[in-house]
C-alpha cells in the first residue's frame, strides 16, 4: 500500500515540483509580455526566468518583475537552467535566432509568422532535426473558441461536408502599430493575423491545397498589404475565402460555412451565431411558379418551408490555451507528438510564399501543398 | 402657335400613335409569359403580337390571351408587322434563333444567358452588324434597386473608391427547374443569376478583368454547378467576389462593399442596410496598447472610436426597369445608344468562359477583359 501512495505523489506533484521548466523570452514587447502574464497565471509546468531585449526600458522592466535581464543572446543561452526560449521579436528575427538557441542546446517555442517564408523554415525545421531540440509555432488561434466550435461542427459532420468556408477579421483601425507596418520585419496582415486564419483554415480541411489567388490591397501602408482577401482550393473540393481587414467599418460574421447538410455562422469572437440544417424531409418539388420578390421573379430562389429546416444552438466547446504549452512540453518529454506539428507550419508558410507569389504576379498559383 | 401645338402632338403621342412597335415572342415559358405581362403593363410603345413555342399548351394560352399562336419560327419571321423577336428559350437556342430573326430582319432582344459562350456571341454579333439590326441581351438585373443603390455610392463617390466588392445571391432550395439542370441547355448558376452578377459587377467597375478565379460545386445536380463562387480581379486593384448558391441555409448580406473611405451593406432585396463612413478627424494615434477580447490580446482589431465615423442611411435611388424597353426602341430609331452595349455582353460571356475553364484546370485564368 505504501508503495502505492509513492507513485500518486510523483503522479500528481512530479511534474510541478520537480519537472518545472525553465523558460526565457527573446522579445519582450506586447506578445513577449502577453506569454509572461498567462504563463505565470495558467502554466504551473513551467517558469519563466529571464529575458533579453534591445531597449534598455523593457530590461528594467523585466528586472521589476523578478526576471533576469540579459545583456546579449548569447547570455541567455548560456545560461544552464533555460530550458526553452520564447521567440517573440519582429518577425525576421524568427530564423536566425531559432537556429542560434536550438543550436545552443534549447528547445524553442517560436511567435509567427514563424519565418519570412517556407525555405527559411526548411532551415529551421533542419536544425530542429540535427539538435533533436523541439521547435513549435505559437499558433495559438487554435485553441480560440470561435474556431473550436466551427472544428467541432465539422470533426462530428454535425452539417455534412463543407464545401464554402469564410474565414475573416475585420477592423477598422486603419493603422499598423510599429515594426507591423515595414516590410524588412514581415509586416502585413498577411503575416500578422492572415497566419492565423490560413493555419486555422488548414488545419480544418484535411486536404492539399491546389490553387492560391491573393488579393492584397494597400489603403493606408505605402509598404505592407494592410487588407487582403486569399482565396483556398483544396483538392477535395472545398473553398475557402481568408480575409483580414483594418479598412472595414460594417463587419460580416467572423464565419460562415457552408455544408452539404447545413449553414453555420459564427458572429463574432463572443461565438454568437446558429447552425441551421436540412430536416430528413427536405427534398422540394418544383412547383411551376414564379416567386415575384422585390428584385423580380425568380423560381430558383423562392424561399424553401419553414418545416424543412431547422435552427441549432452552435455546439457546446471547451478550449483552453494551456494545452498548448502542456503539450510542448509533452513533447519535450517524448510523451506526445506537438499539436502544431512542423510539417503544418511548413505547409502554412508555402501558402503564404503563394499569396505573395499571386500578388506579385496578379494571378493565382497553382500547387499542391 | 397652331404649329407648335402640332409639334407638341407629335412629341407626346407619336411615339404611341403612330410608332408603336409589335413584338413576337419565341419561348413562352415563365420568362416569355413575364415579358408578355410587363410589356402590356408598363410599356405602352410596344405591342406582344405573336408567340412561338414548342408546346402545344403555351400556344393555346397564347391564343387564348389574344395573341397570334405561330406553328414554326419561320412563320413568325414571315410576319411583316414584328418589328422586335424576344428570344426566352432554353440557353442553348439563343444564338442559332437570333441569327435567324436579324437575317429575317428583325431586332433582337435576347433572354440572358446571351449564348453558351463568347465565340459563339461574336457569331451573332457579326450578324448583326451585317444587317443592321439591333441586338441586345435582357441584363435586367441592372436596374434592381440593390444594385442602383451600390451603383450610385459609387458613382457619386460617397466613400471612395471601392477595393473589395461583394456581390451575393443564396438560396437553399437544392434544386433546378427543368432545363436549368441539364448541361446541353446551359443549365447550372453560372449562366442563370451568375450572368447576372457579373453584368452589374462588370458595370460596377470600369476597369478590365486580369484574373478569374471559379469555384464550381456540385452539390445535388449530377450535370451542372448548382452554386458558385467567382473571385475576379480588376486592373485598377479592385476585387470582387461573385456567389451564387441553391444549398445556403444562413444568408449573408446581398452586398457588401469595402471602400477607401467606409463601407456599405445592403441585406436584402428590399434594400435594408446602411454605410458607415469615415469622418474627417479619422486618424488614430497608437497607444501602446493591447485589447483583450474573448479571443485574446489585439492591437490591430481594436475597436475604432465612435466618433471617427458616421452611419449614414443608404442613397435613396430611382430605378424602373421600363427603361429598358425604352432604350431599346430608341436604339432602334438611332436615337440612343444601347444601355446593354453588345460590347459589355461579349466581356460578360469571357469572363464566363473563363469561369468554366478555371472549373476545369482547377486554377485562376490569367486574362485582360
Amino acid at each position: 500500500m505504501e508503495w502505492c501512495i509513492i507513485v500518486d505523489v510523483n503522479f500528481v506533484f512530479g511534474g510541478i515540483l520537480e519537472m518545472s521548466y525553465k523558460l526565457a523570452i527573446i522579445g519582450f514587447g506586447g506578445m513577449g509580455n502577453y506569454h509572461f502574464d498567462q504563463i505565470k497565471e495558467r502554466i504551473p509546468e513551467i517558469e519563466v526566468v529571464g529575458v533579453f531585449d534591445v531597449r534598455q526600458e523593457r530590461l528594467d522592466y523585466a528586472k521589476e518583475s523578478g526576471l533576469k535581464a540579459y545583456t546579449s543572446v548569447d547570455e541567455l543561452i548560456a545560461d544552464k537552467e533555460v530550458q526553452i526560449v520564447l521567440i517573440s521579436t519582429p518577425n525576421d528575427f524568427h530564423a536566425p535566432l531559432s537556429i542560434k538557441c536550438m543550436r545552443g542546446g534549447k528547445n524553442v517555442v517560436c511567435e509567427k509568422p514563424v519565418t519570412m517564408n517556407a525555405p527559411e523554415l526548411e532551415e529551421v525545421l533542419k536544425v530542429s532535426k540535427e539538435t533533436g531540440k523541439v521547435f513549435v509555432v505559437h499558433q495559438n488561434r487554435r485553441w480560440d473558441k470561435d474556431y473550436v466550435i466551427i472544428k467541432n461542427i465539422l470533426d462530428n459532420k454535425l452539417l455534412g461536408r463543407a464545401f464554402y468556408v469564410e474565414n475573416r477579421v475585420q477592423g477598422s483601425k486603419r493603422s499598423l502599430e510599429g515594426w507591423r507596418g515595414f516590410k524588412l520585419n514581415g509586416g502585413g496582415m498577411v503575416y500578422d493575423w492572415g497566419i492565423h486564419l490560413i493555419d486555422q483554415t488548414m488545419w480544418l480541411i484535411k486536404s492539399p491545397v491546389v490553387d492560391v489567388q491573393g488579393h492584397l490591397a494597400r489603403m493606408f501602408s505605402t509598404e505592407v498589404d494592410d487588407n487582403f482577401k486569399a482565396f483556398l482550393k483544396f483538392e477535395d473540393g472545398t473553398s475557402a475565402l481568408i480575409e483580414v481587414s483594418t479598412n472595414c467599418f460594417i463587419p460580416q460574421a467572423r464565419w460562415h460555412m457552408m455544408c452539404e447538410d447545413g449553414t453555420a455562422i459564427v458572429e463574432d469572437w463572443e461565438c454568437n451565431g446558429k447552425m441551421v440544417r436540412l430536416s430528413d424531409d427536405r427534398d422540394l418539388g418544383w412547383e411551376d411558379q414564379i416567386v415575384y420578390t422585390v428584385a423580380g421573379p425568380t423560381r430558383t430562389m423562392a424561399p424553401r418551408p419553414r418545416e424543412t429546416t431547422e435552427e441549432l444552438s452552435l455546439p457546446e466547446v471547451k478550449s483552453d490555451w494551456a494545452d498548448y504549452y502542456k503539450n510542448v512540453i509533452a513533447a519535450i518529454e517524448g510523451r506526445e507528438e506537438l499539436i502544431v506539428k512542423p510539417a503544418e507550419s511548413l505547409r502554412v508558410m508555402k501558402v503564404v510564399d503563394a499569396i505573395f507569389e499571386s500578388d506579385k504576379t496578379g494571378h493565382s498559383v497553382a500547387c499542391h501543398i
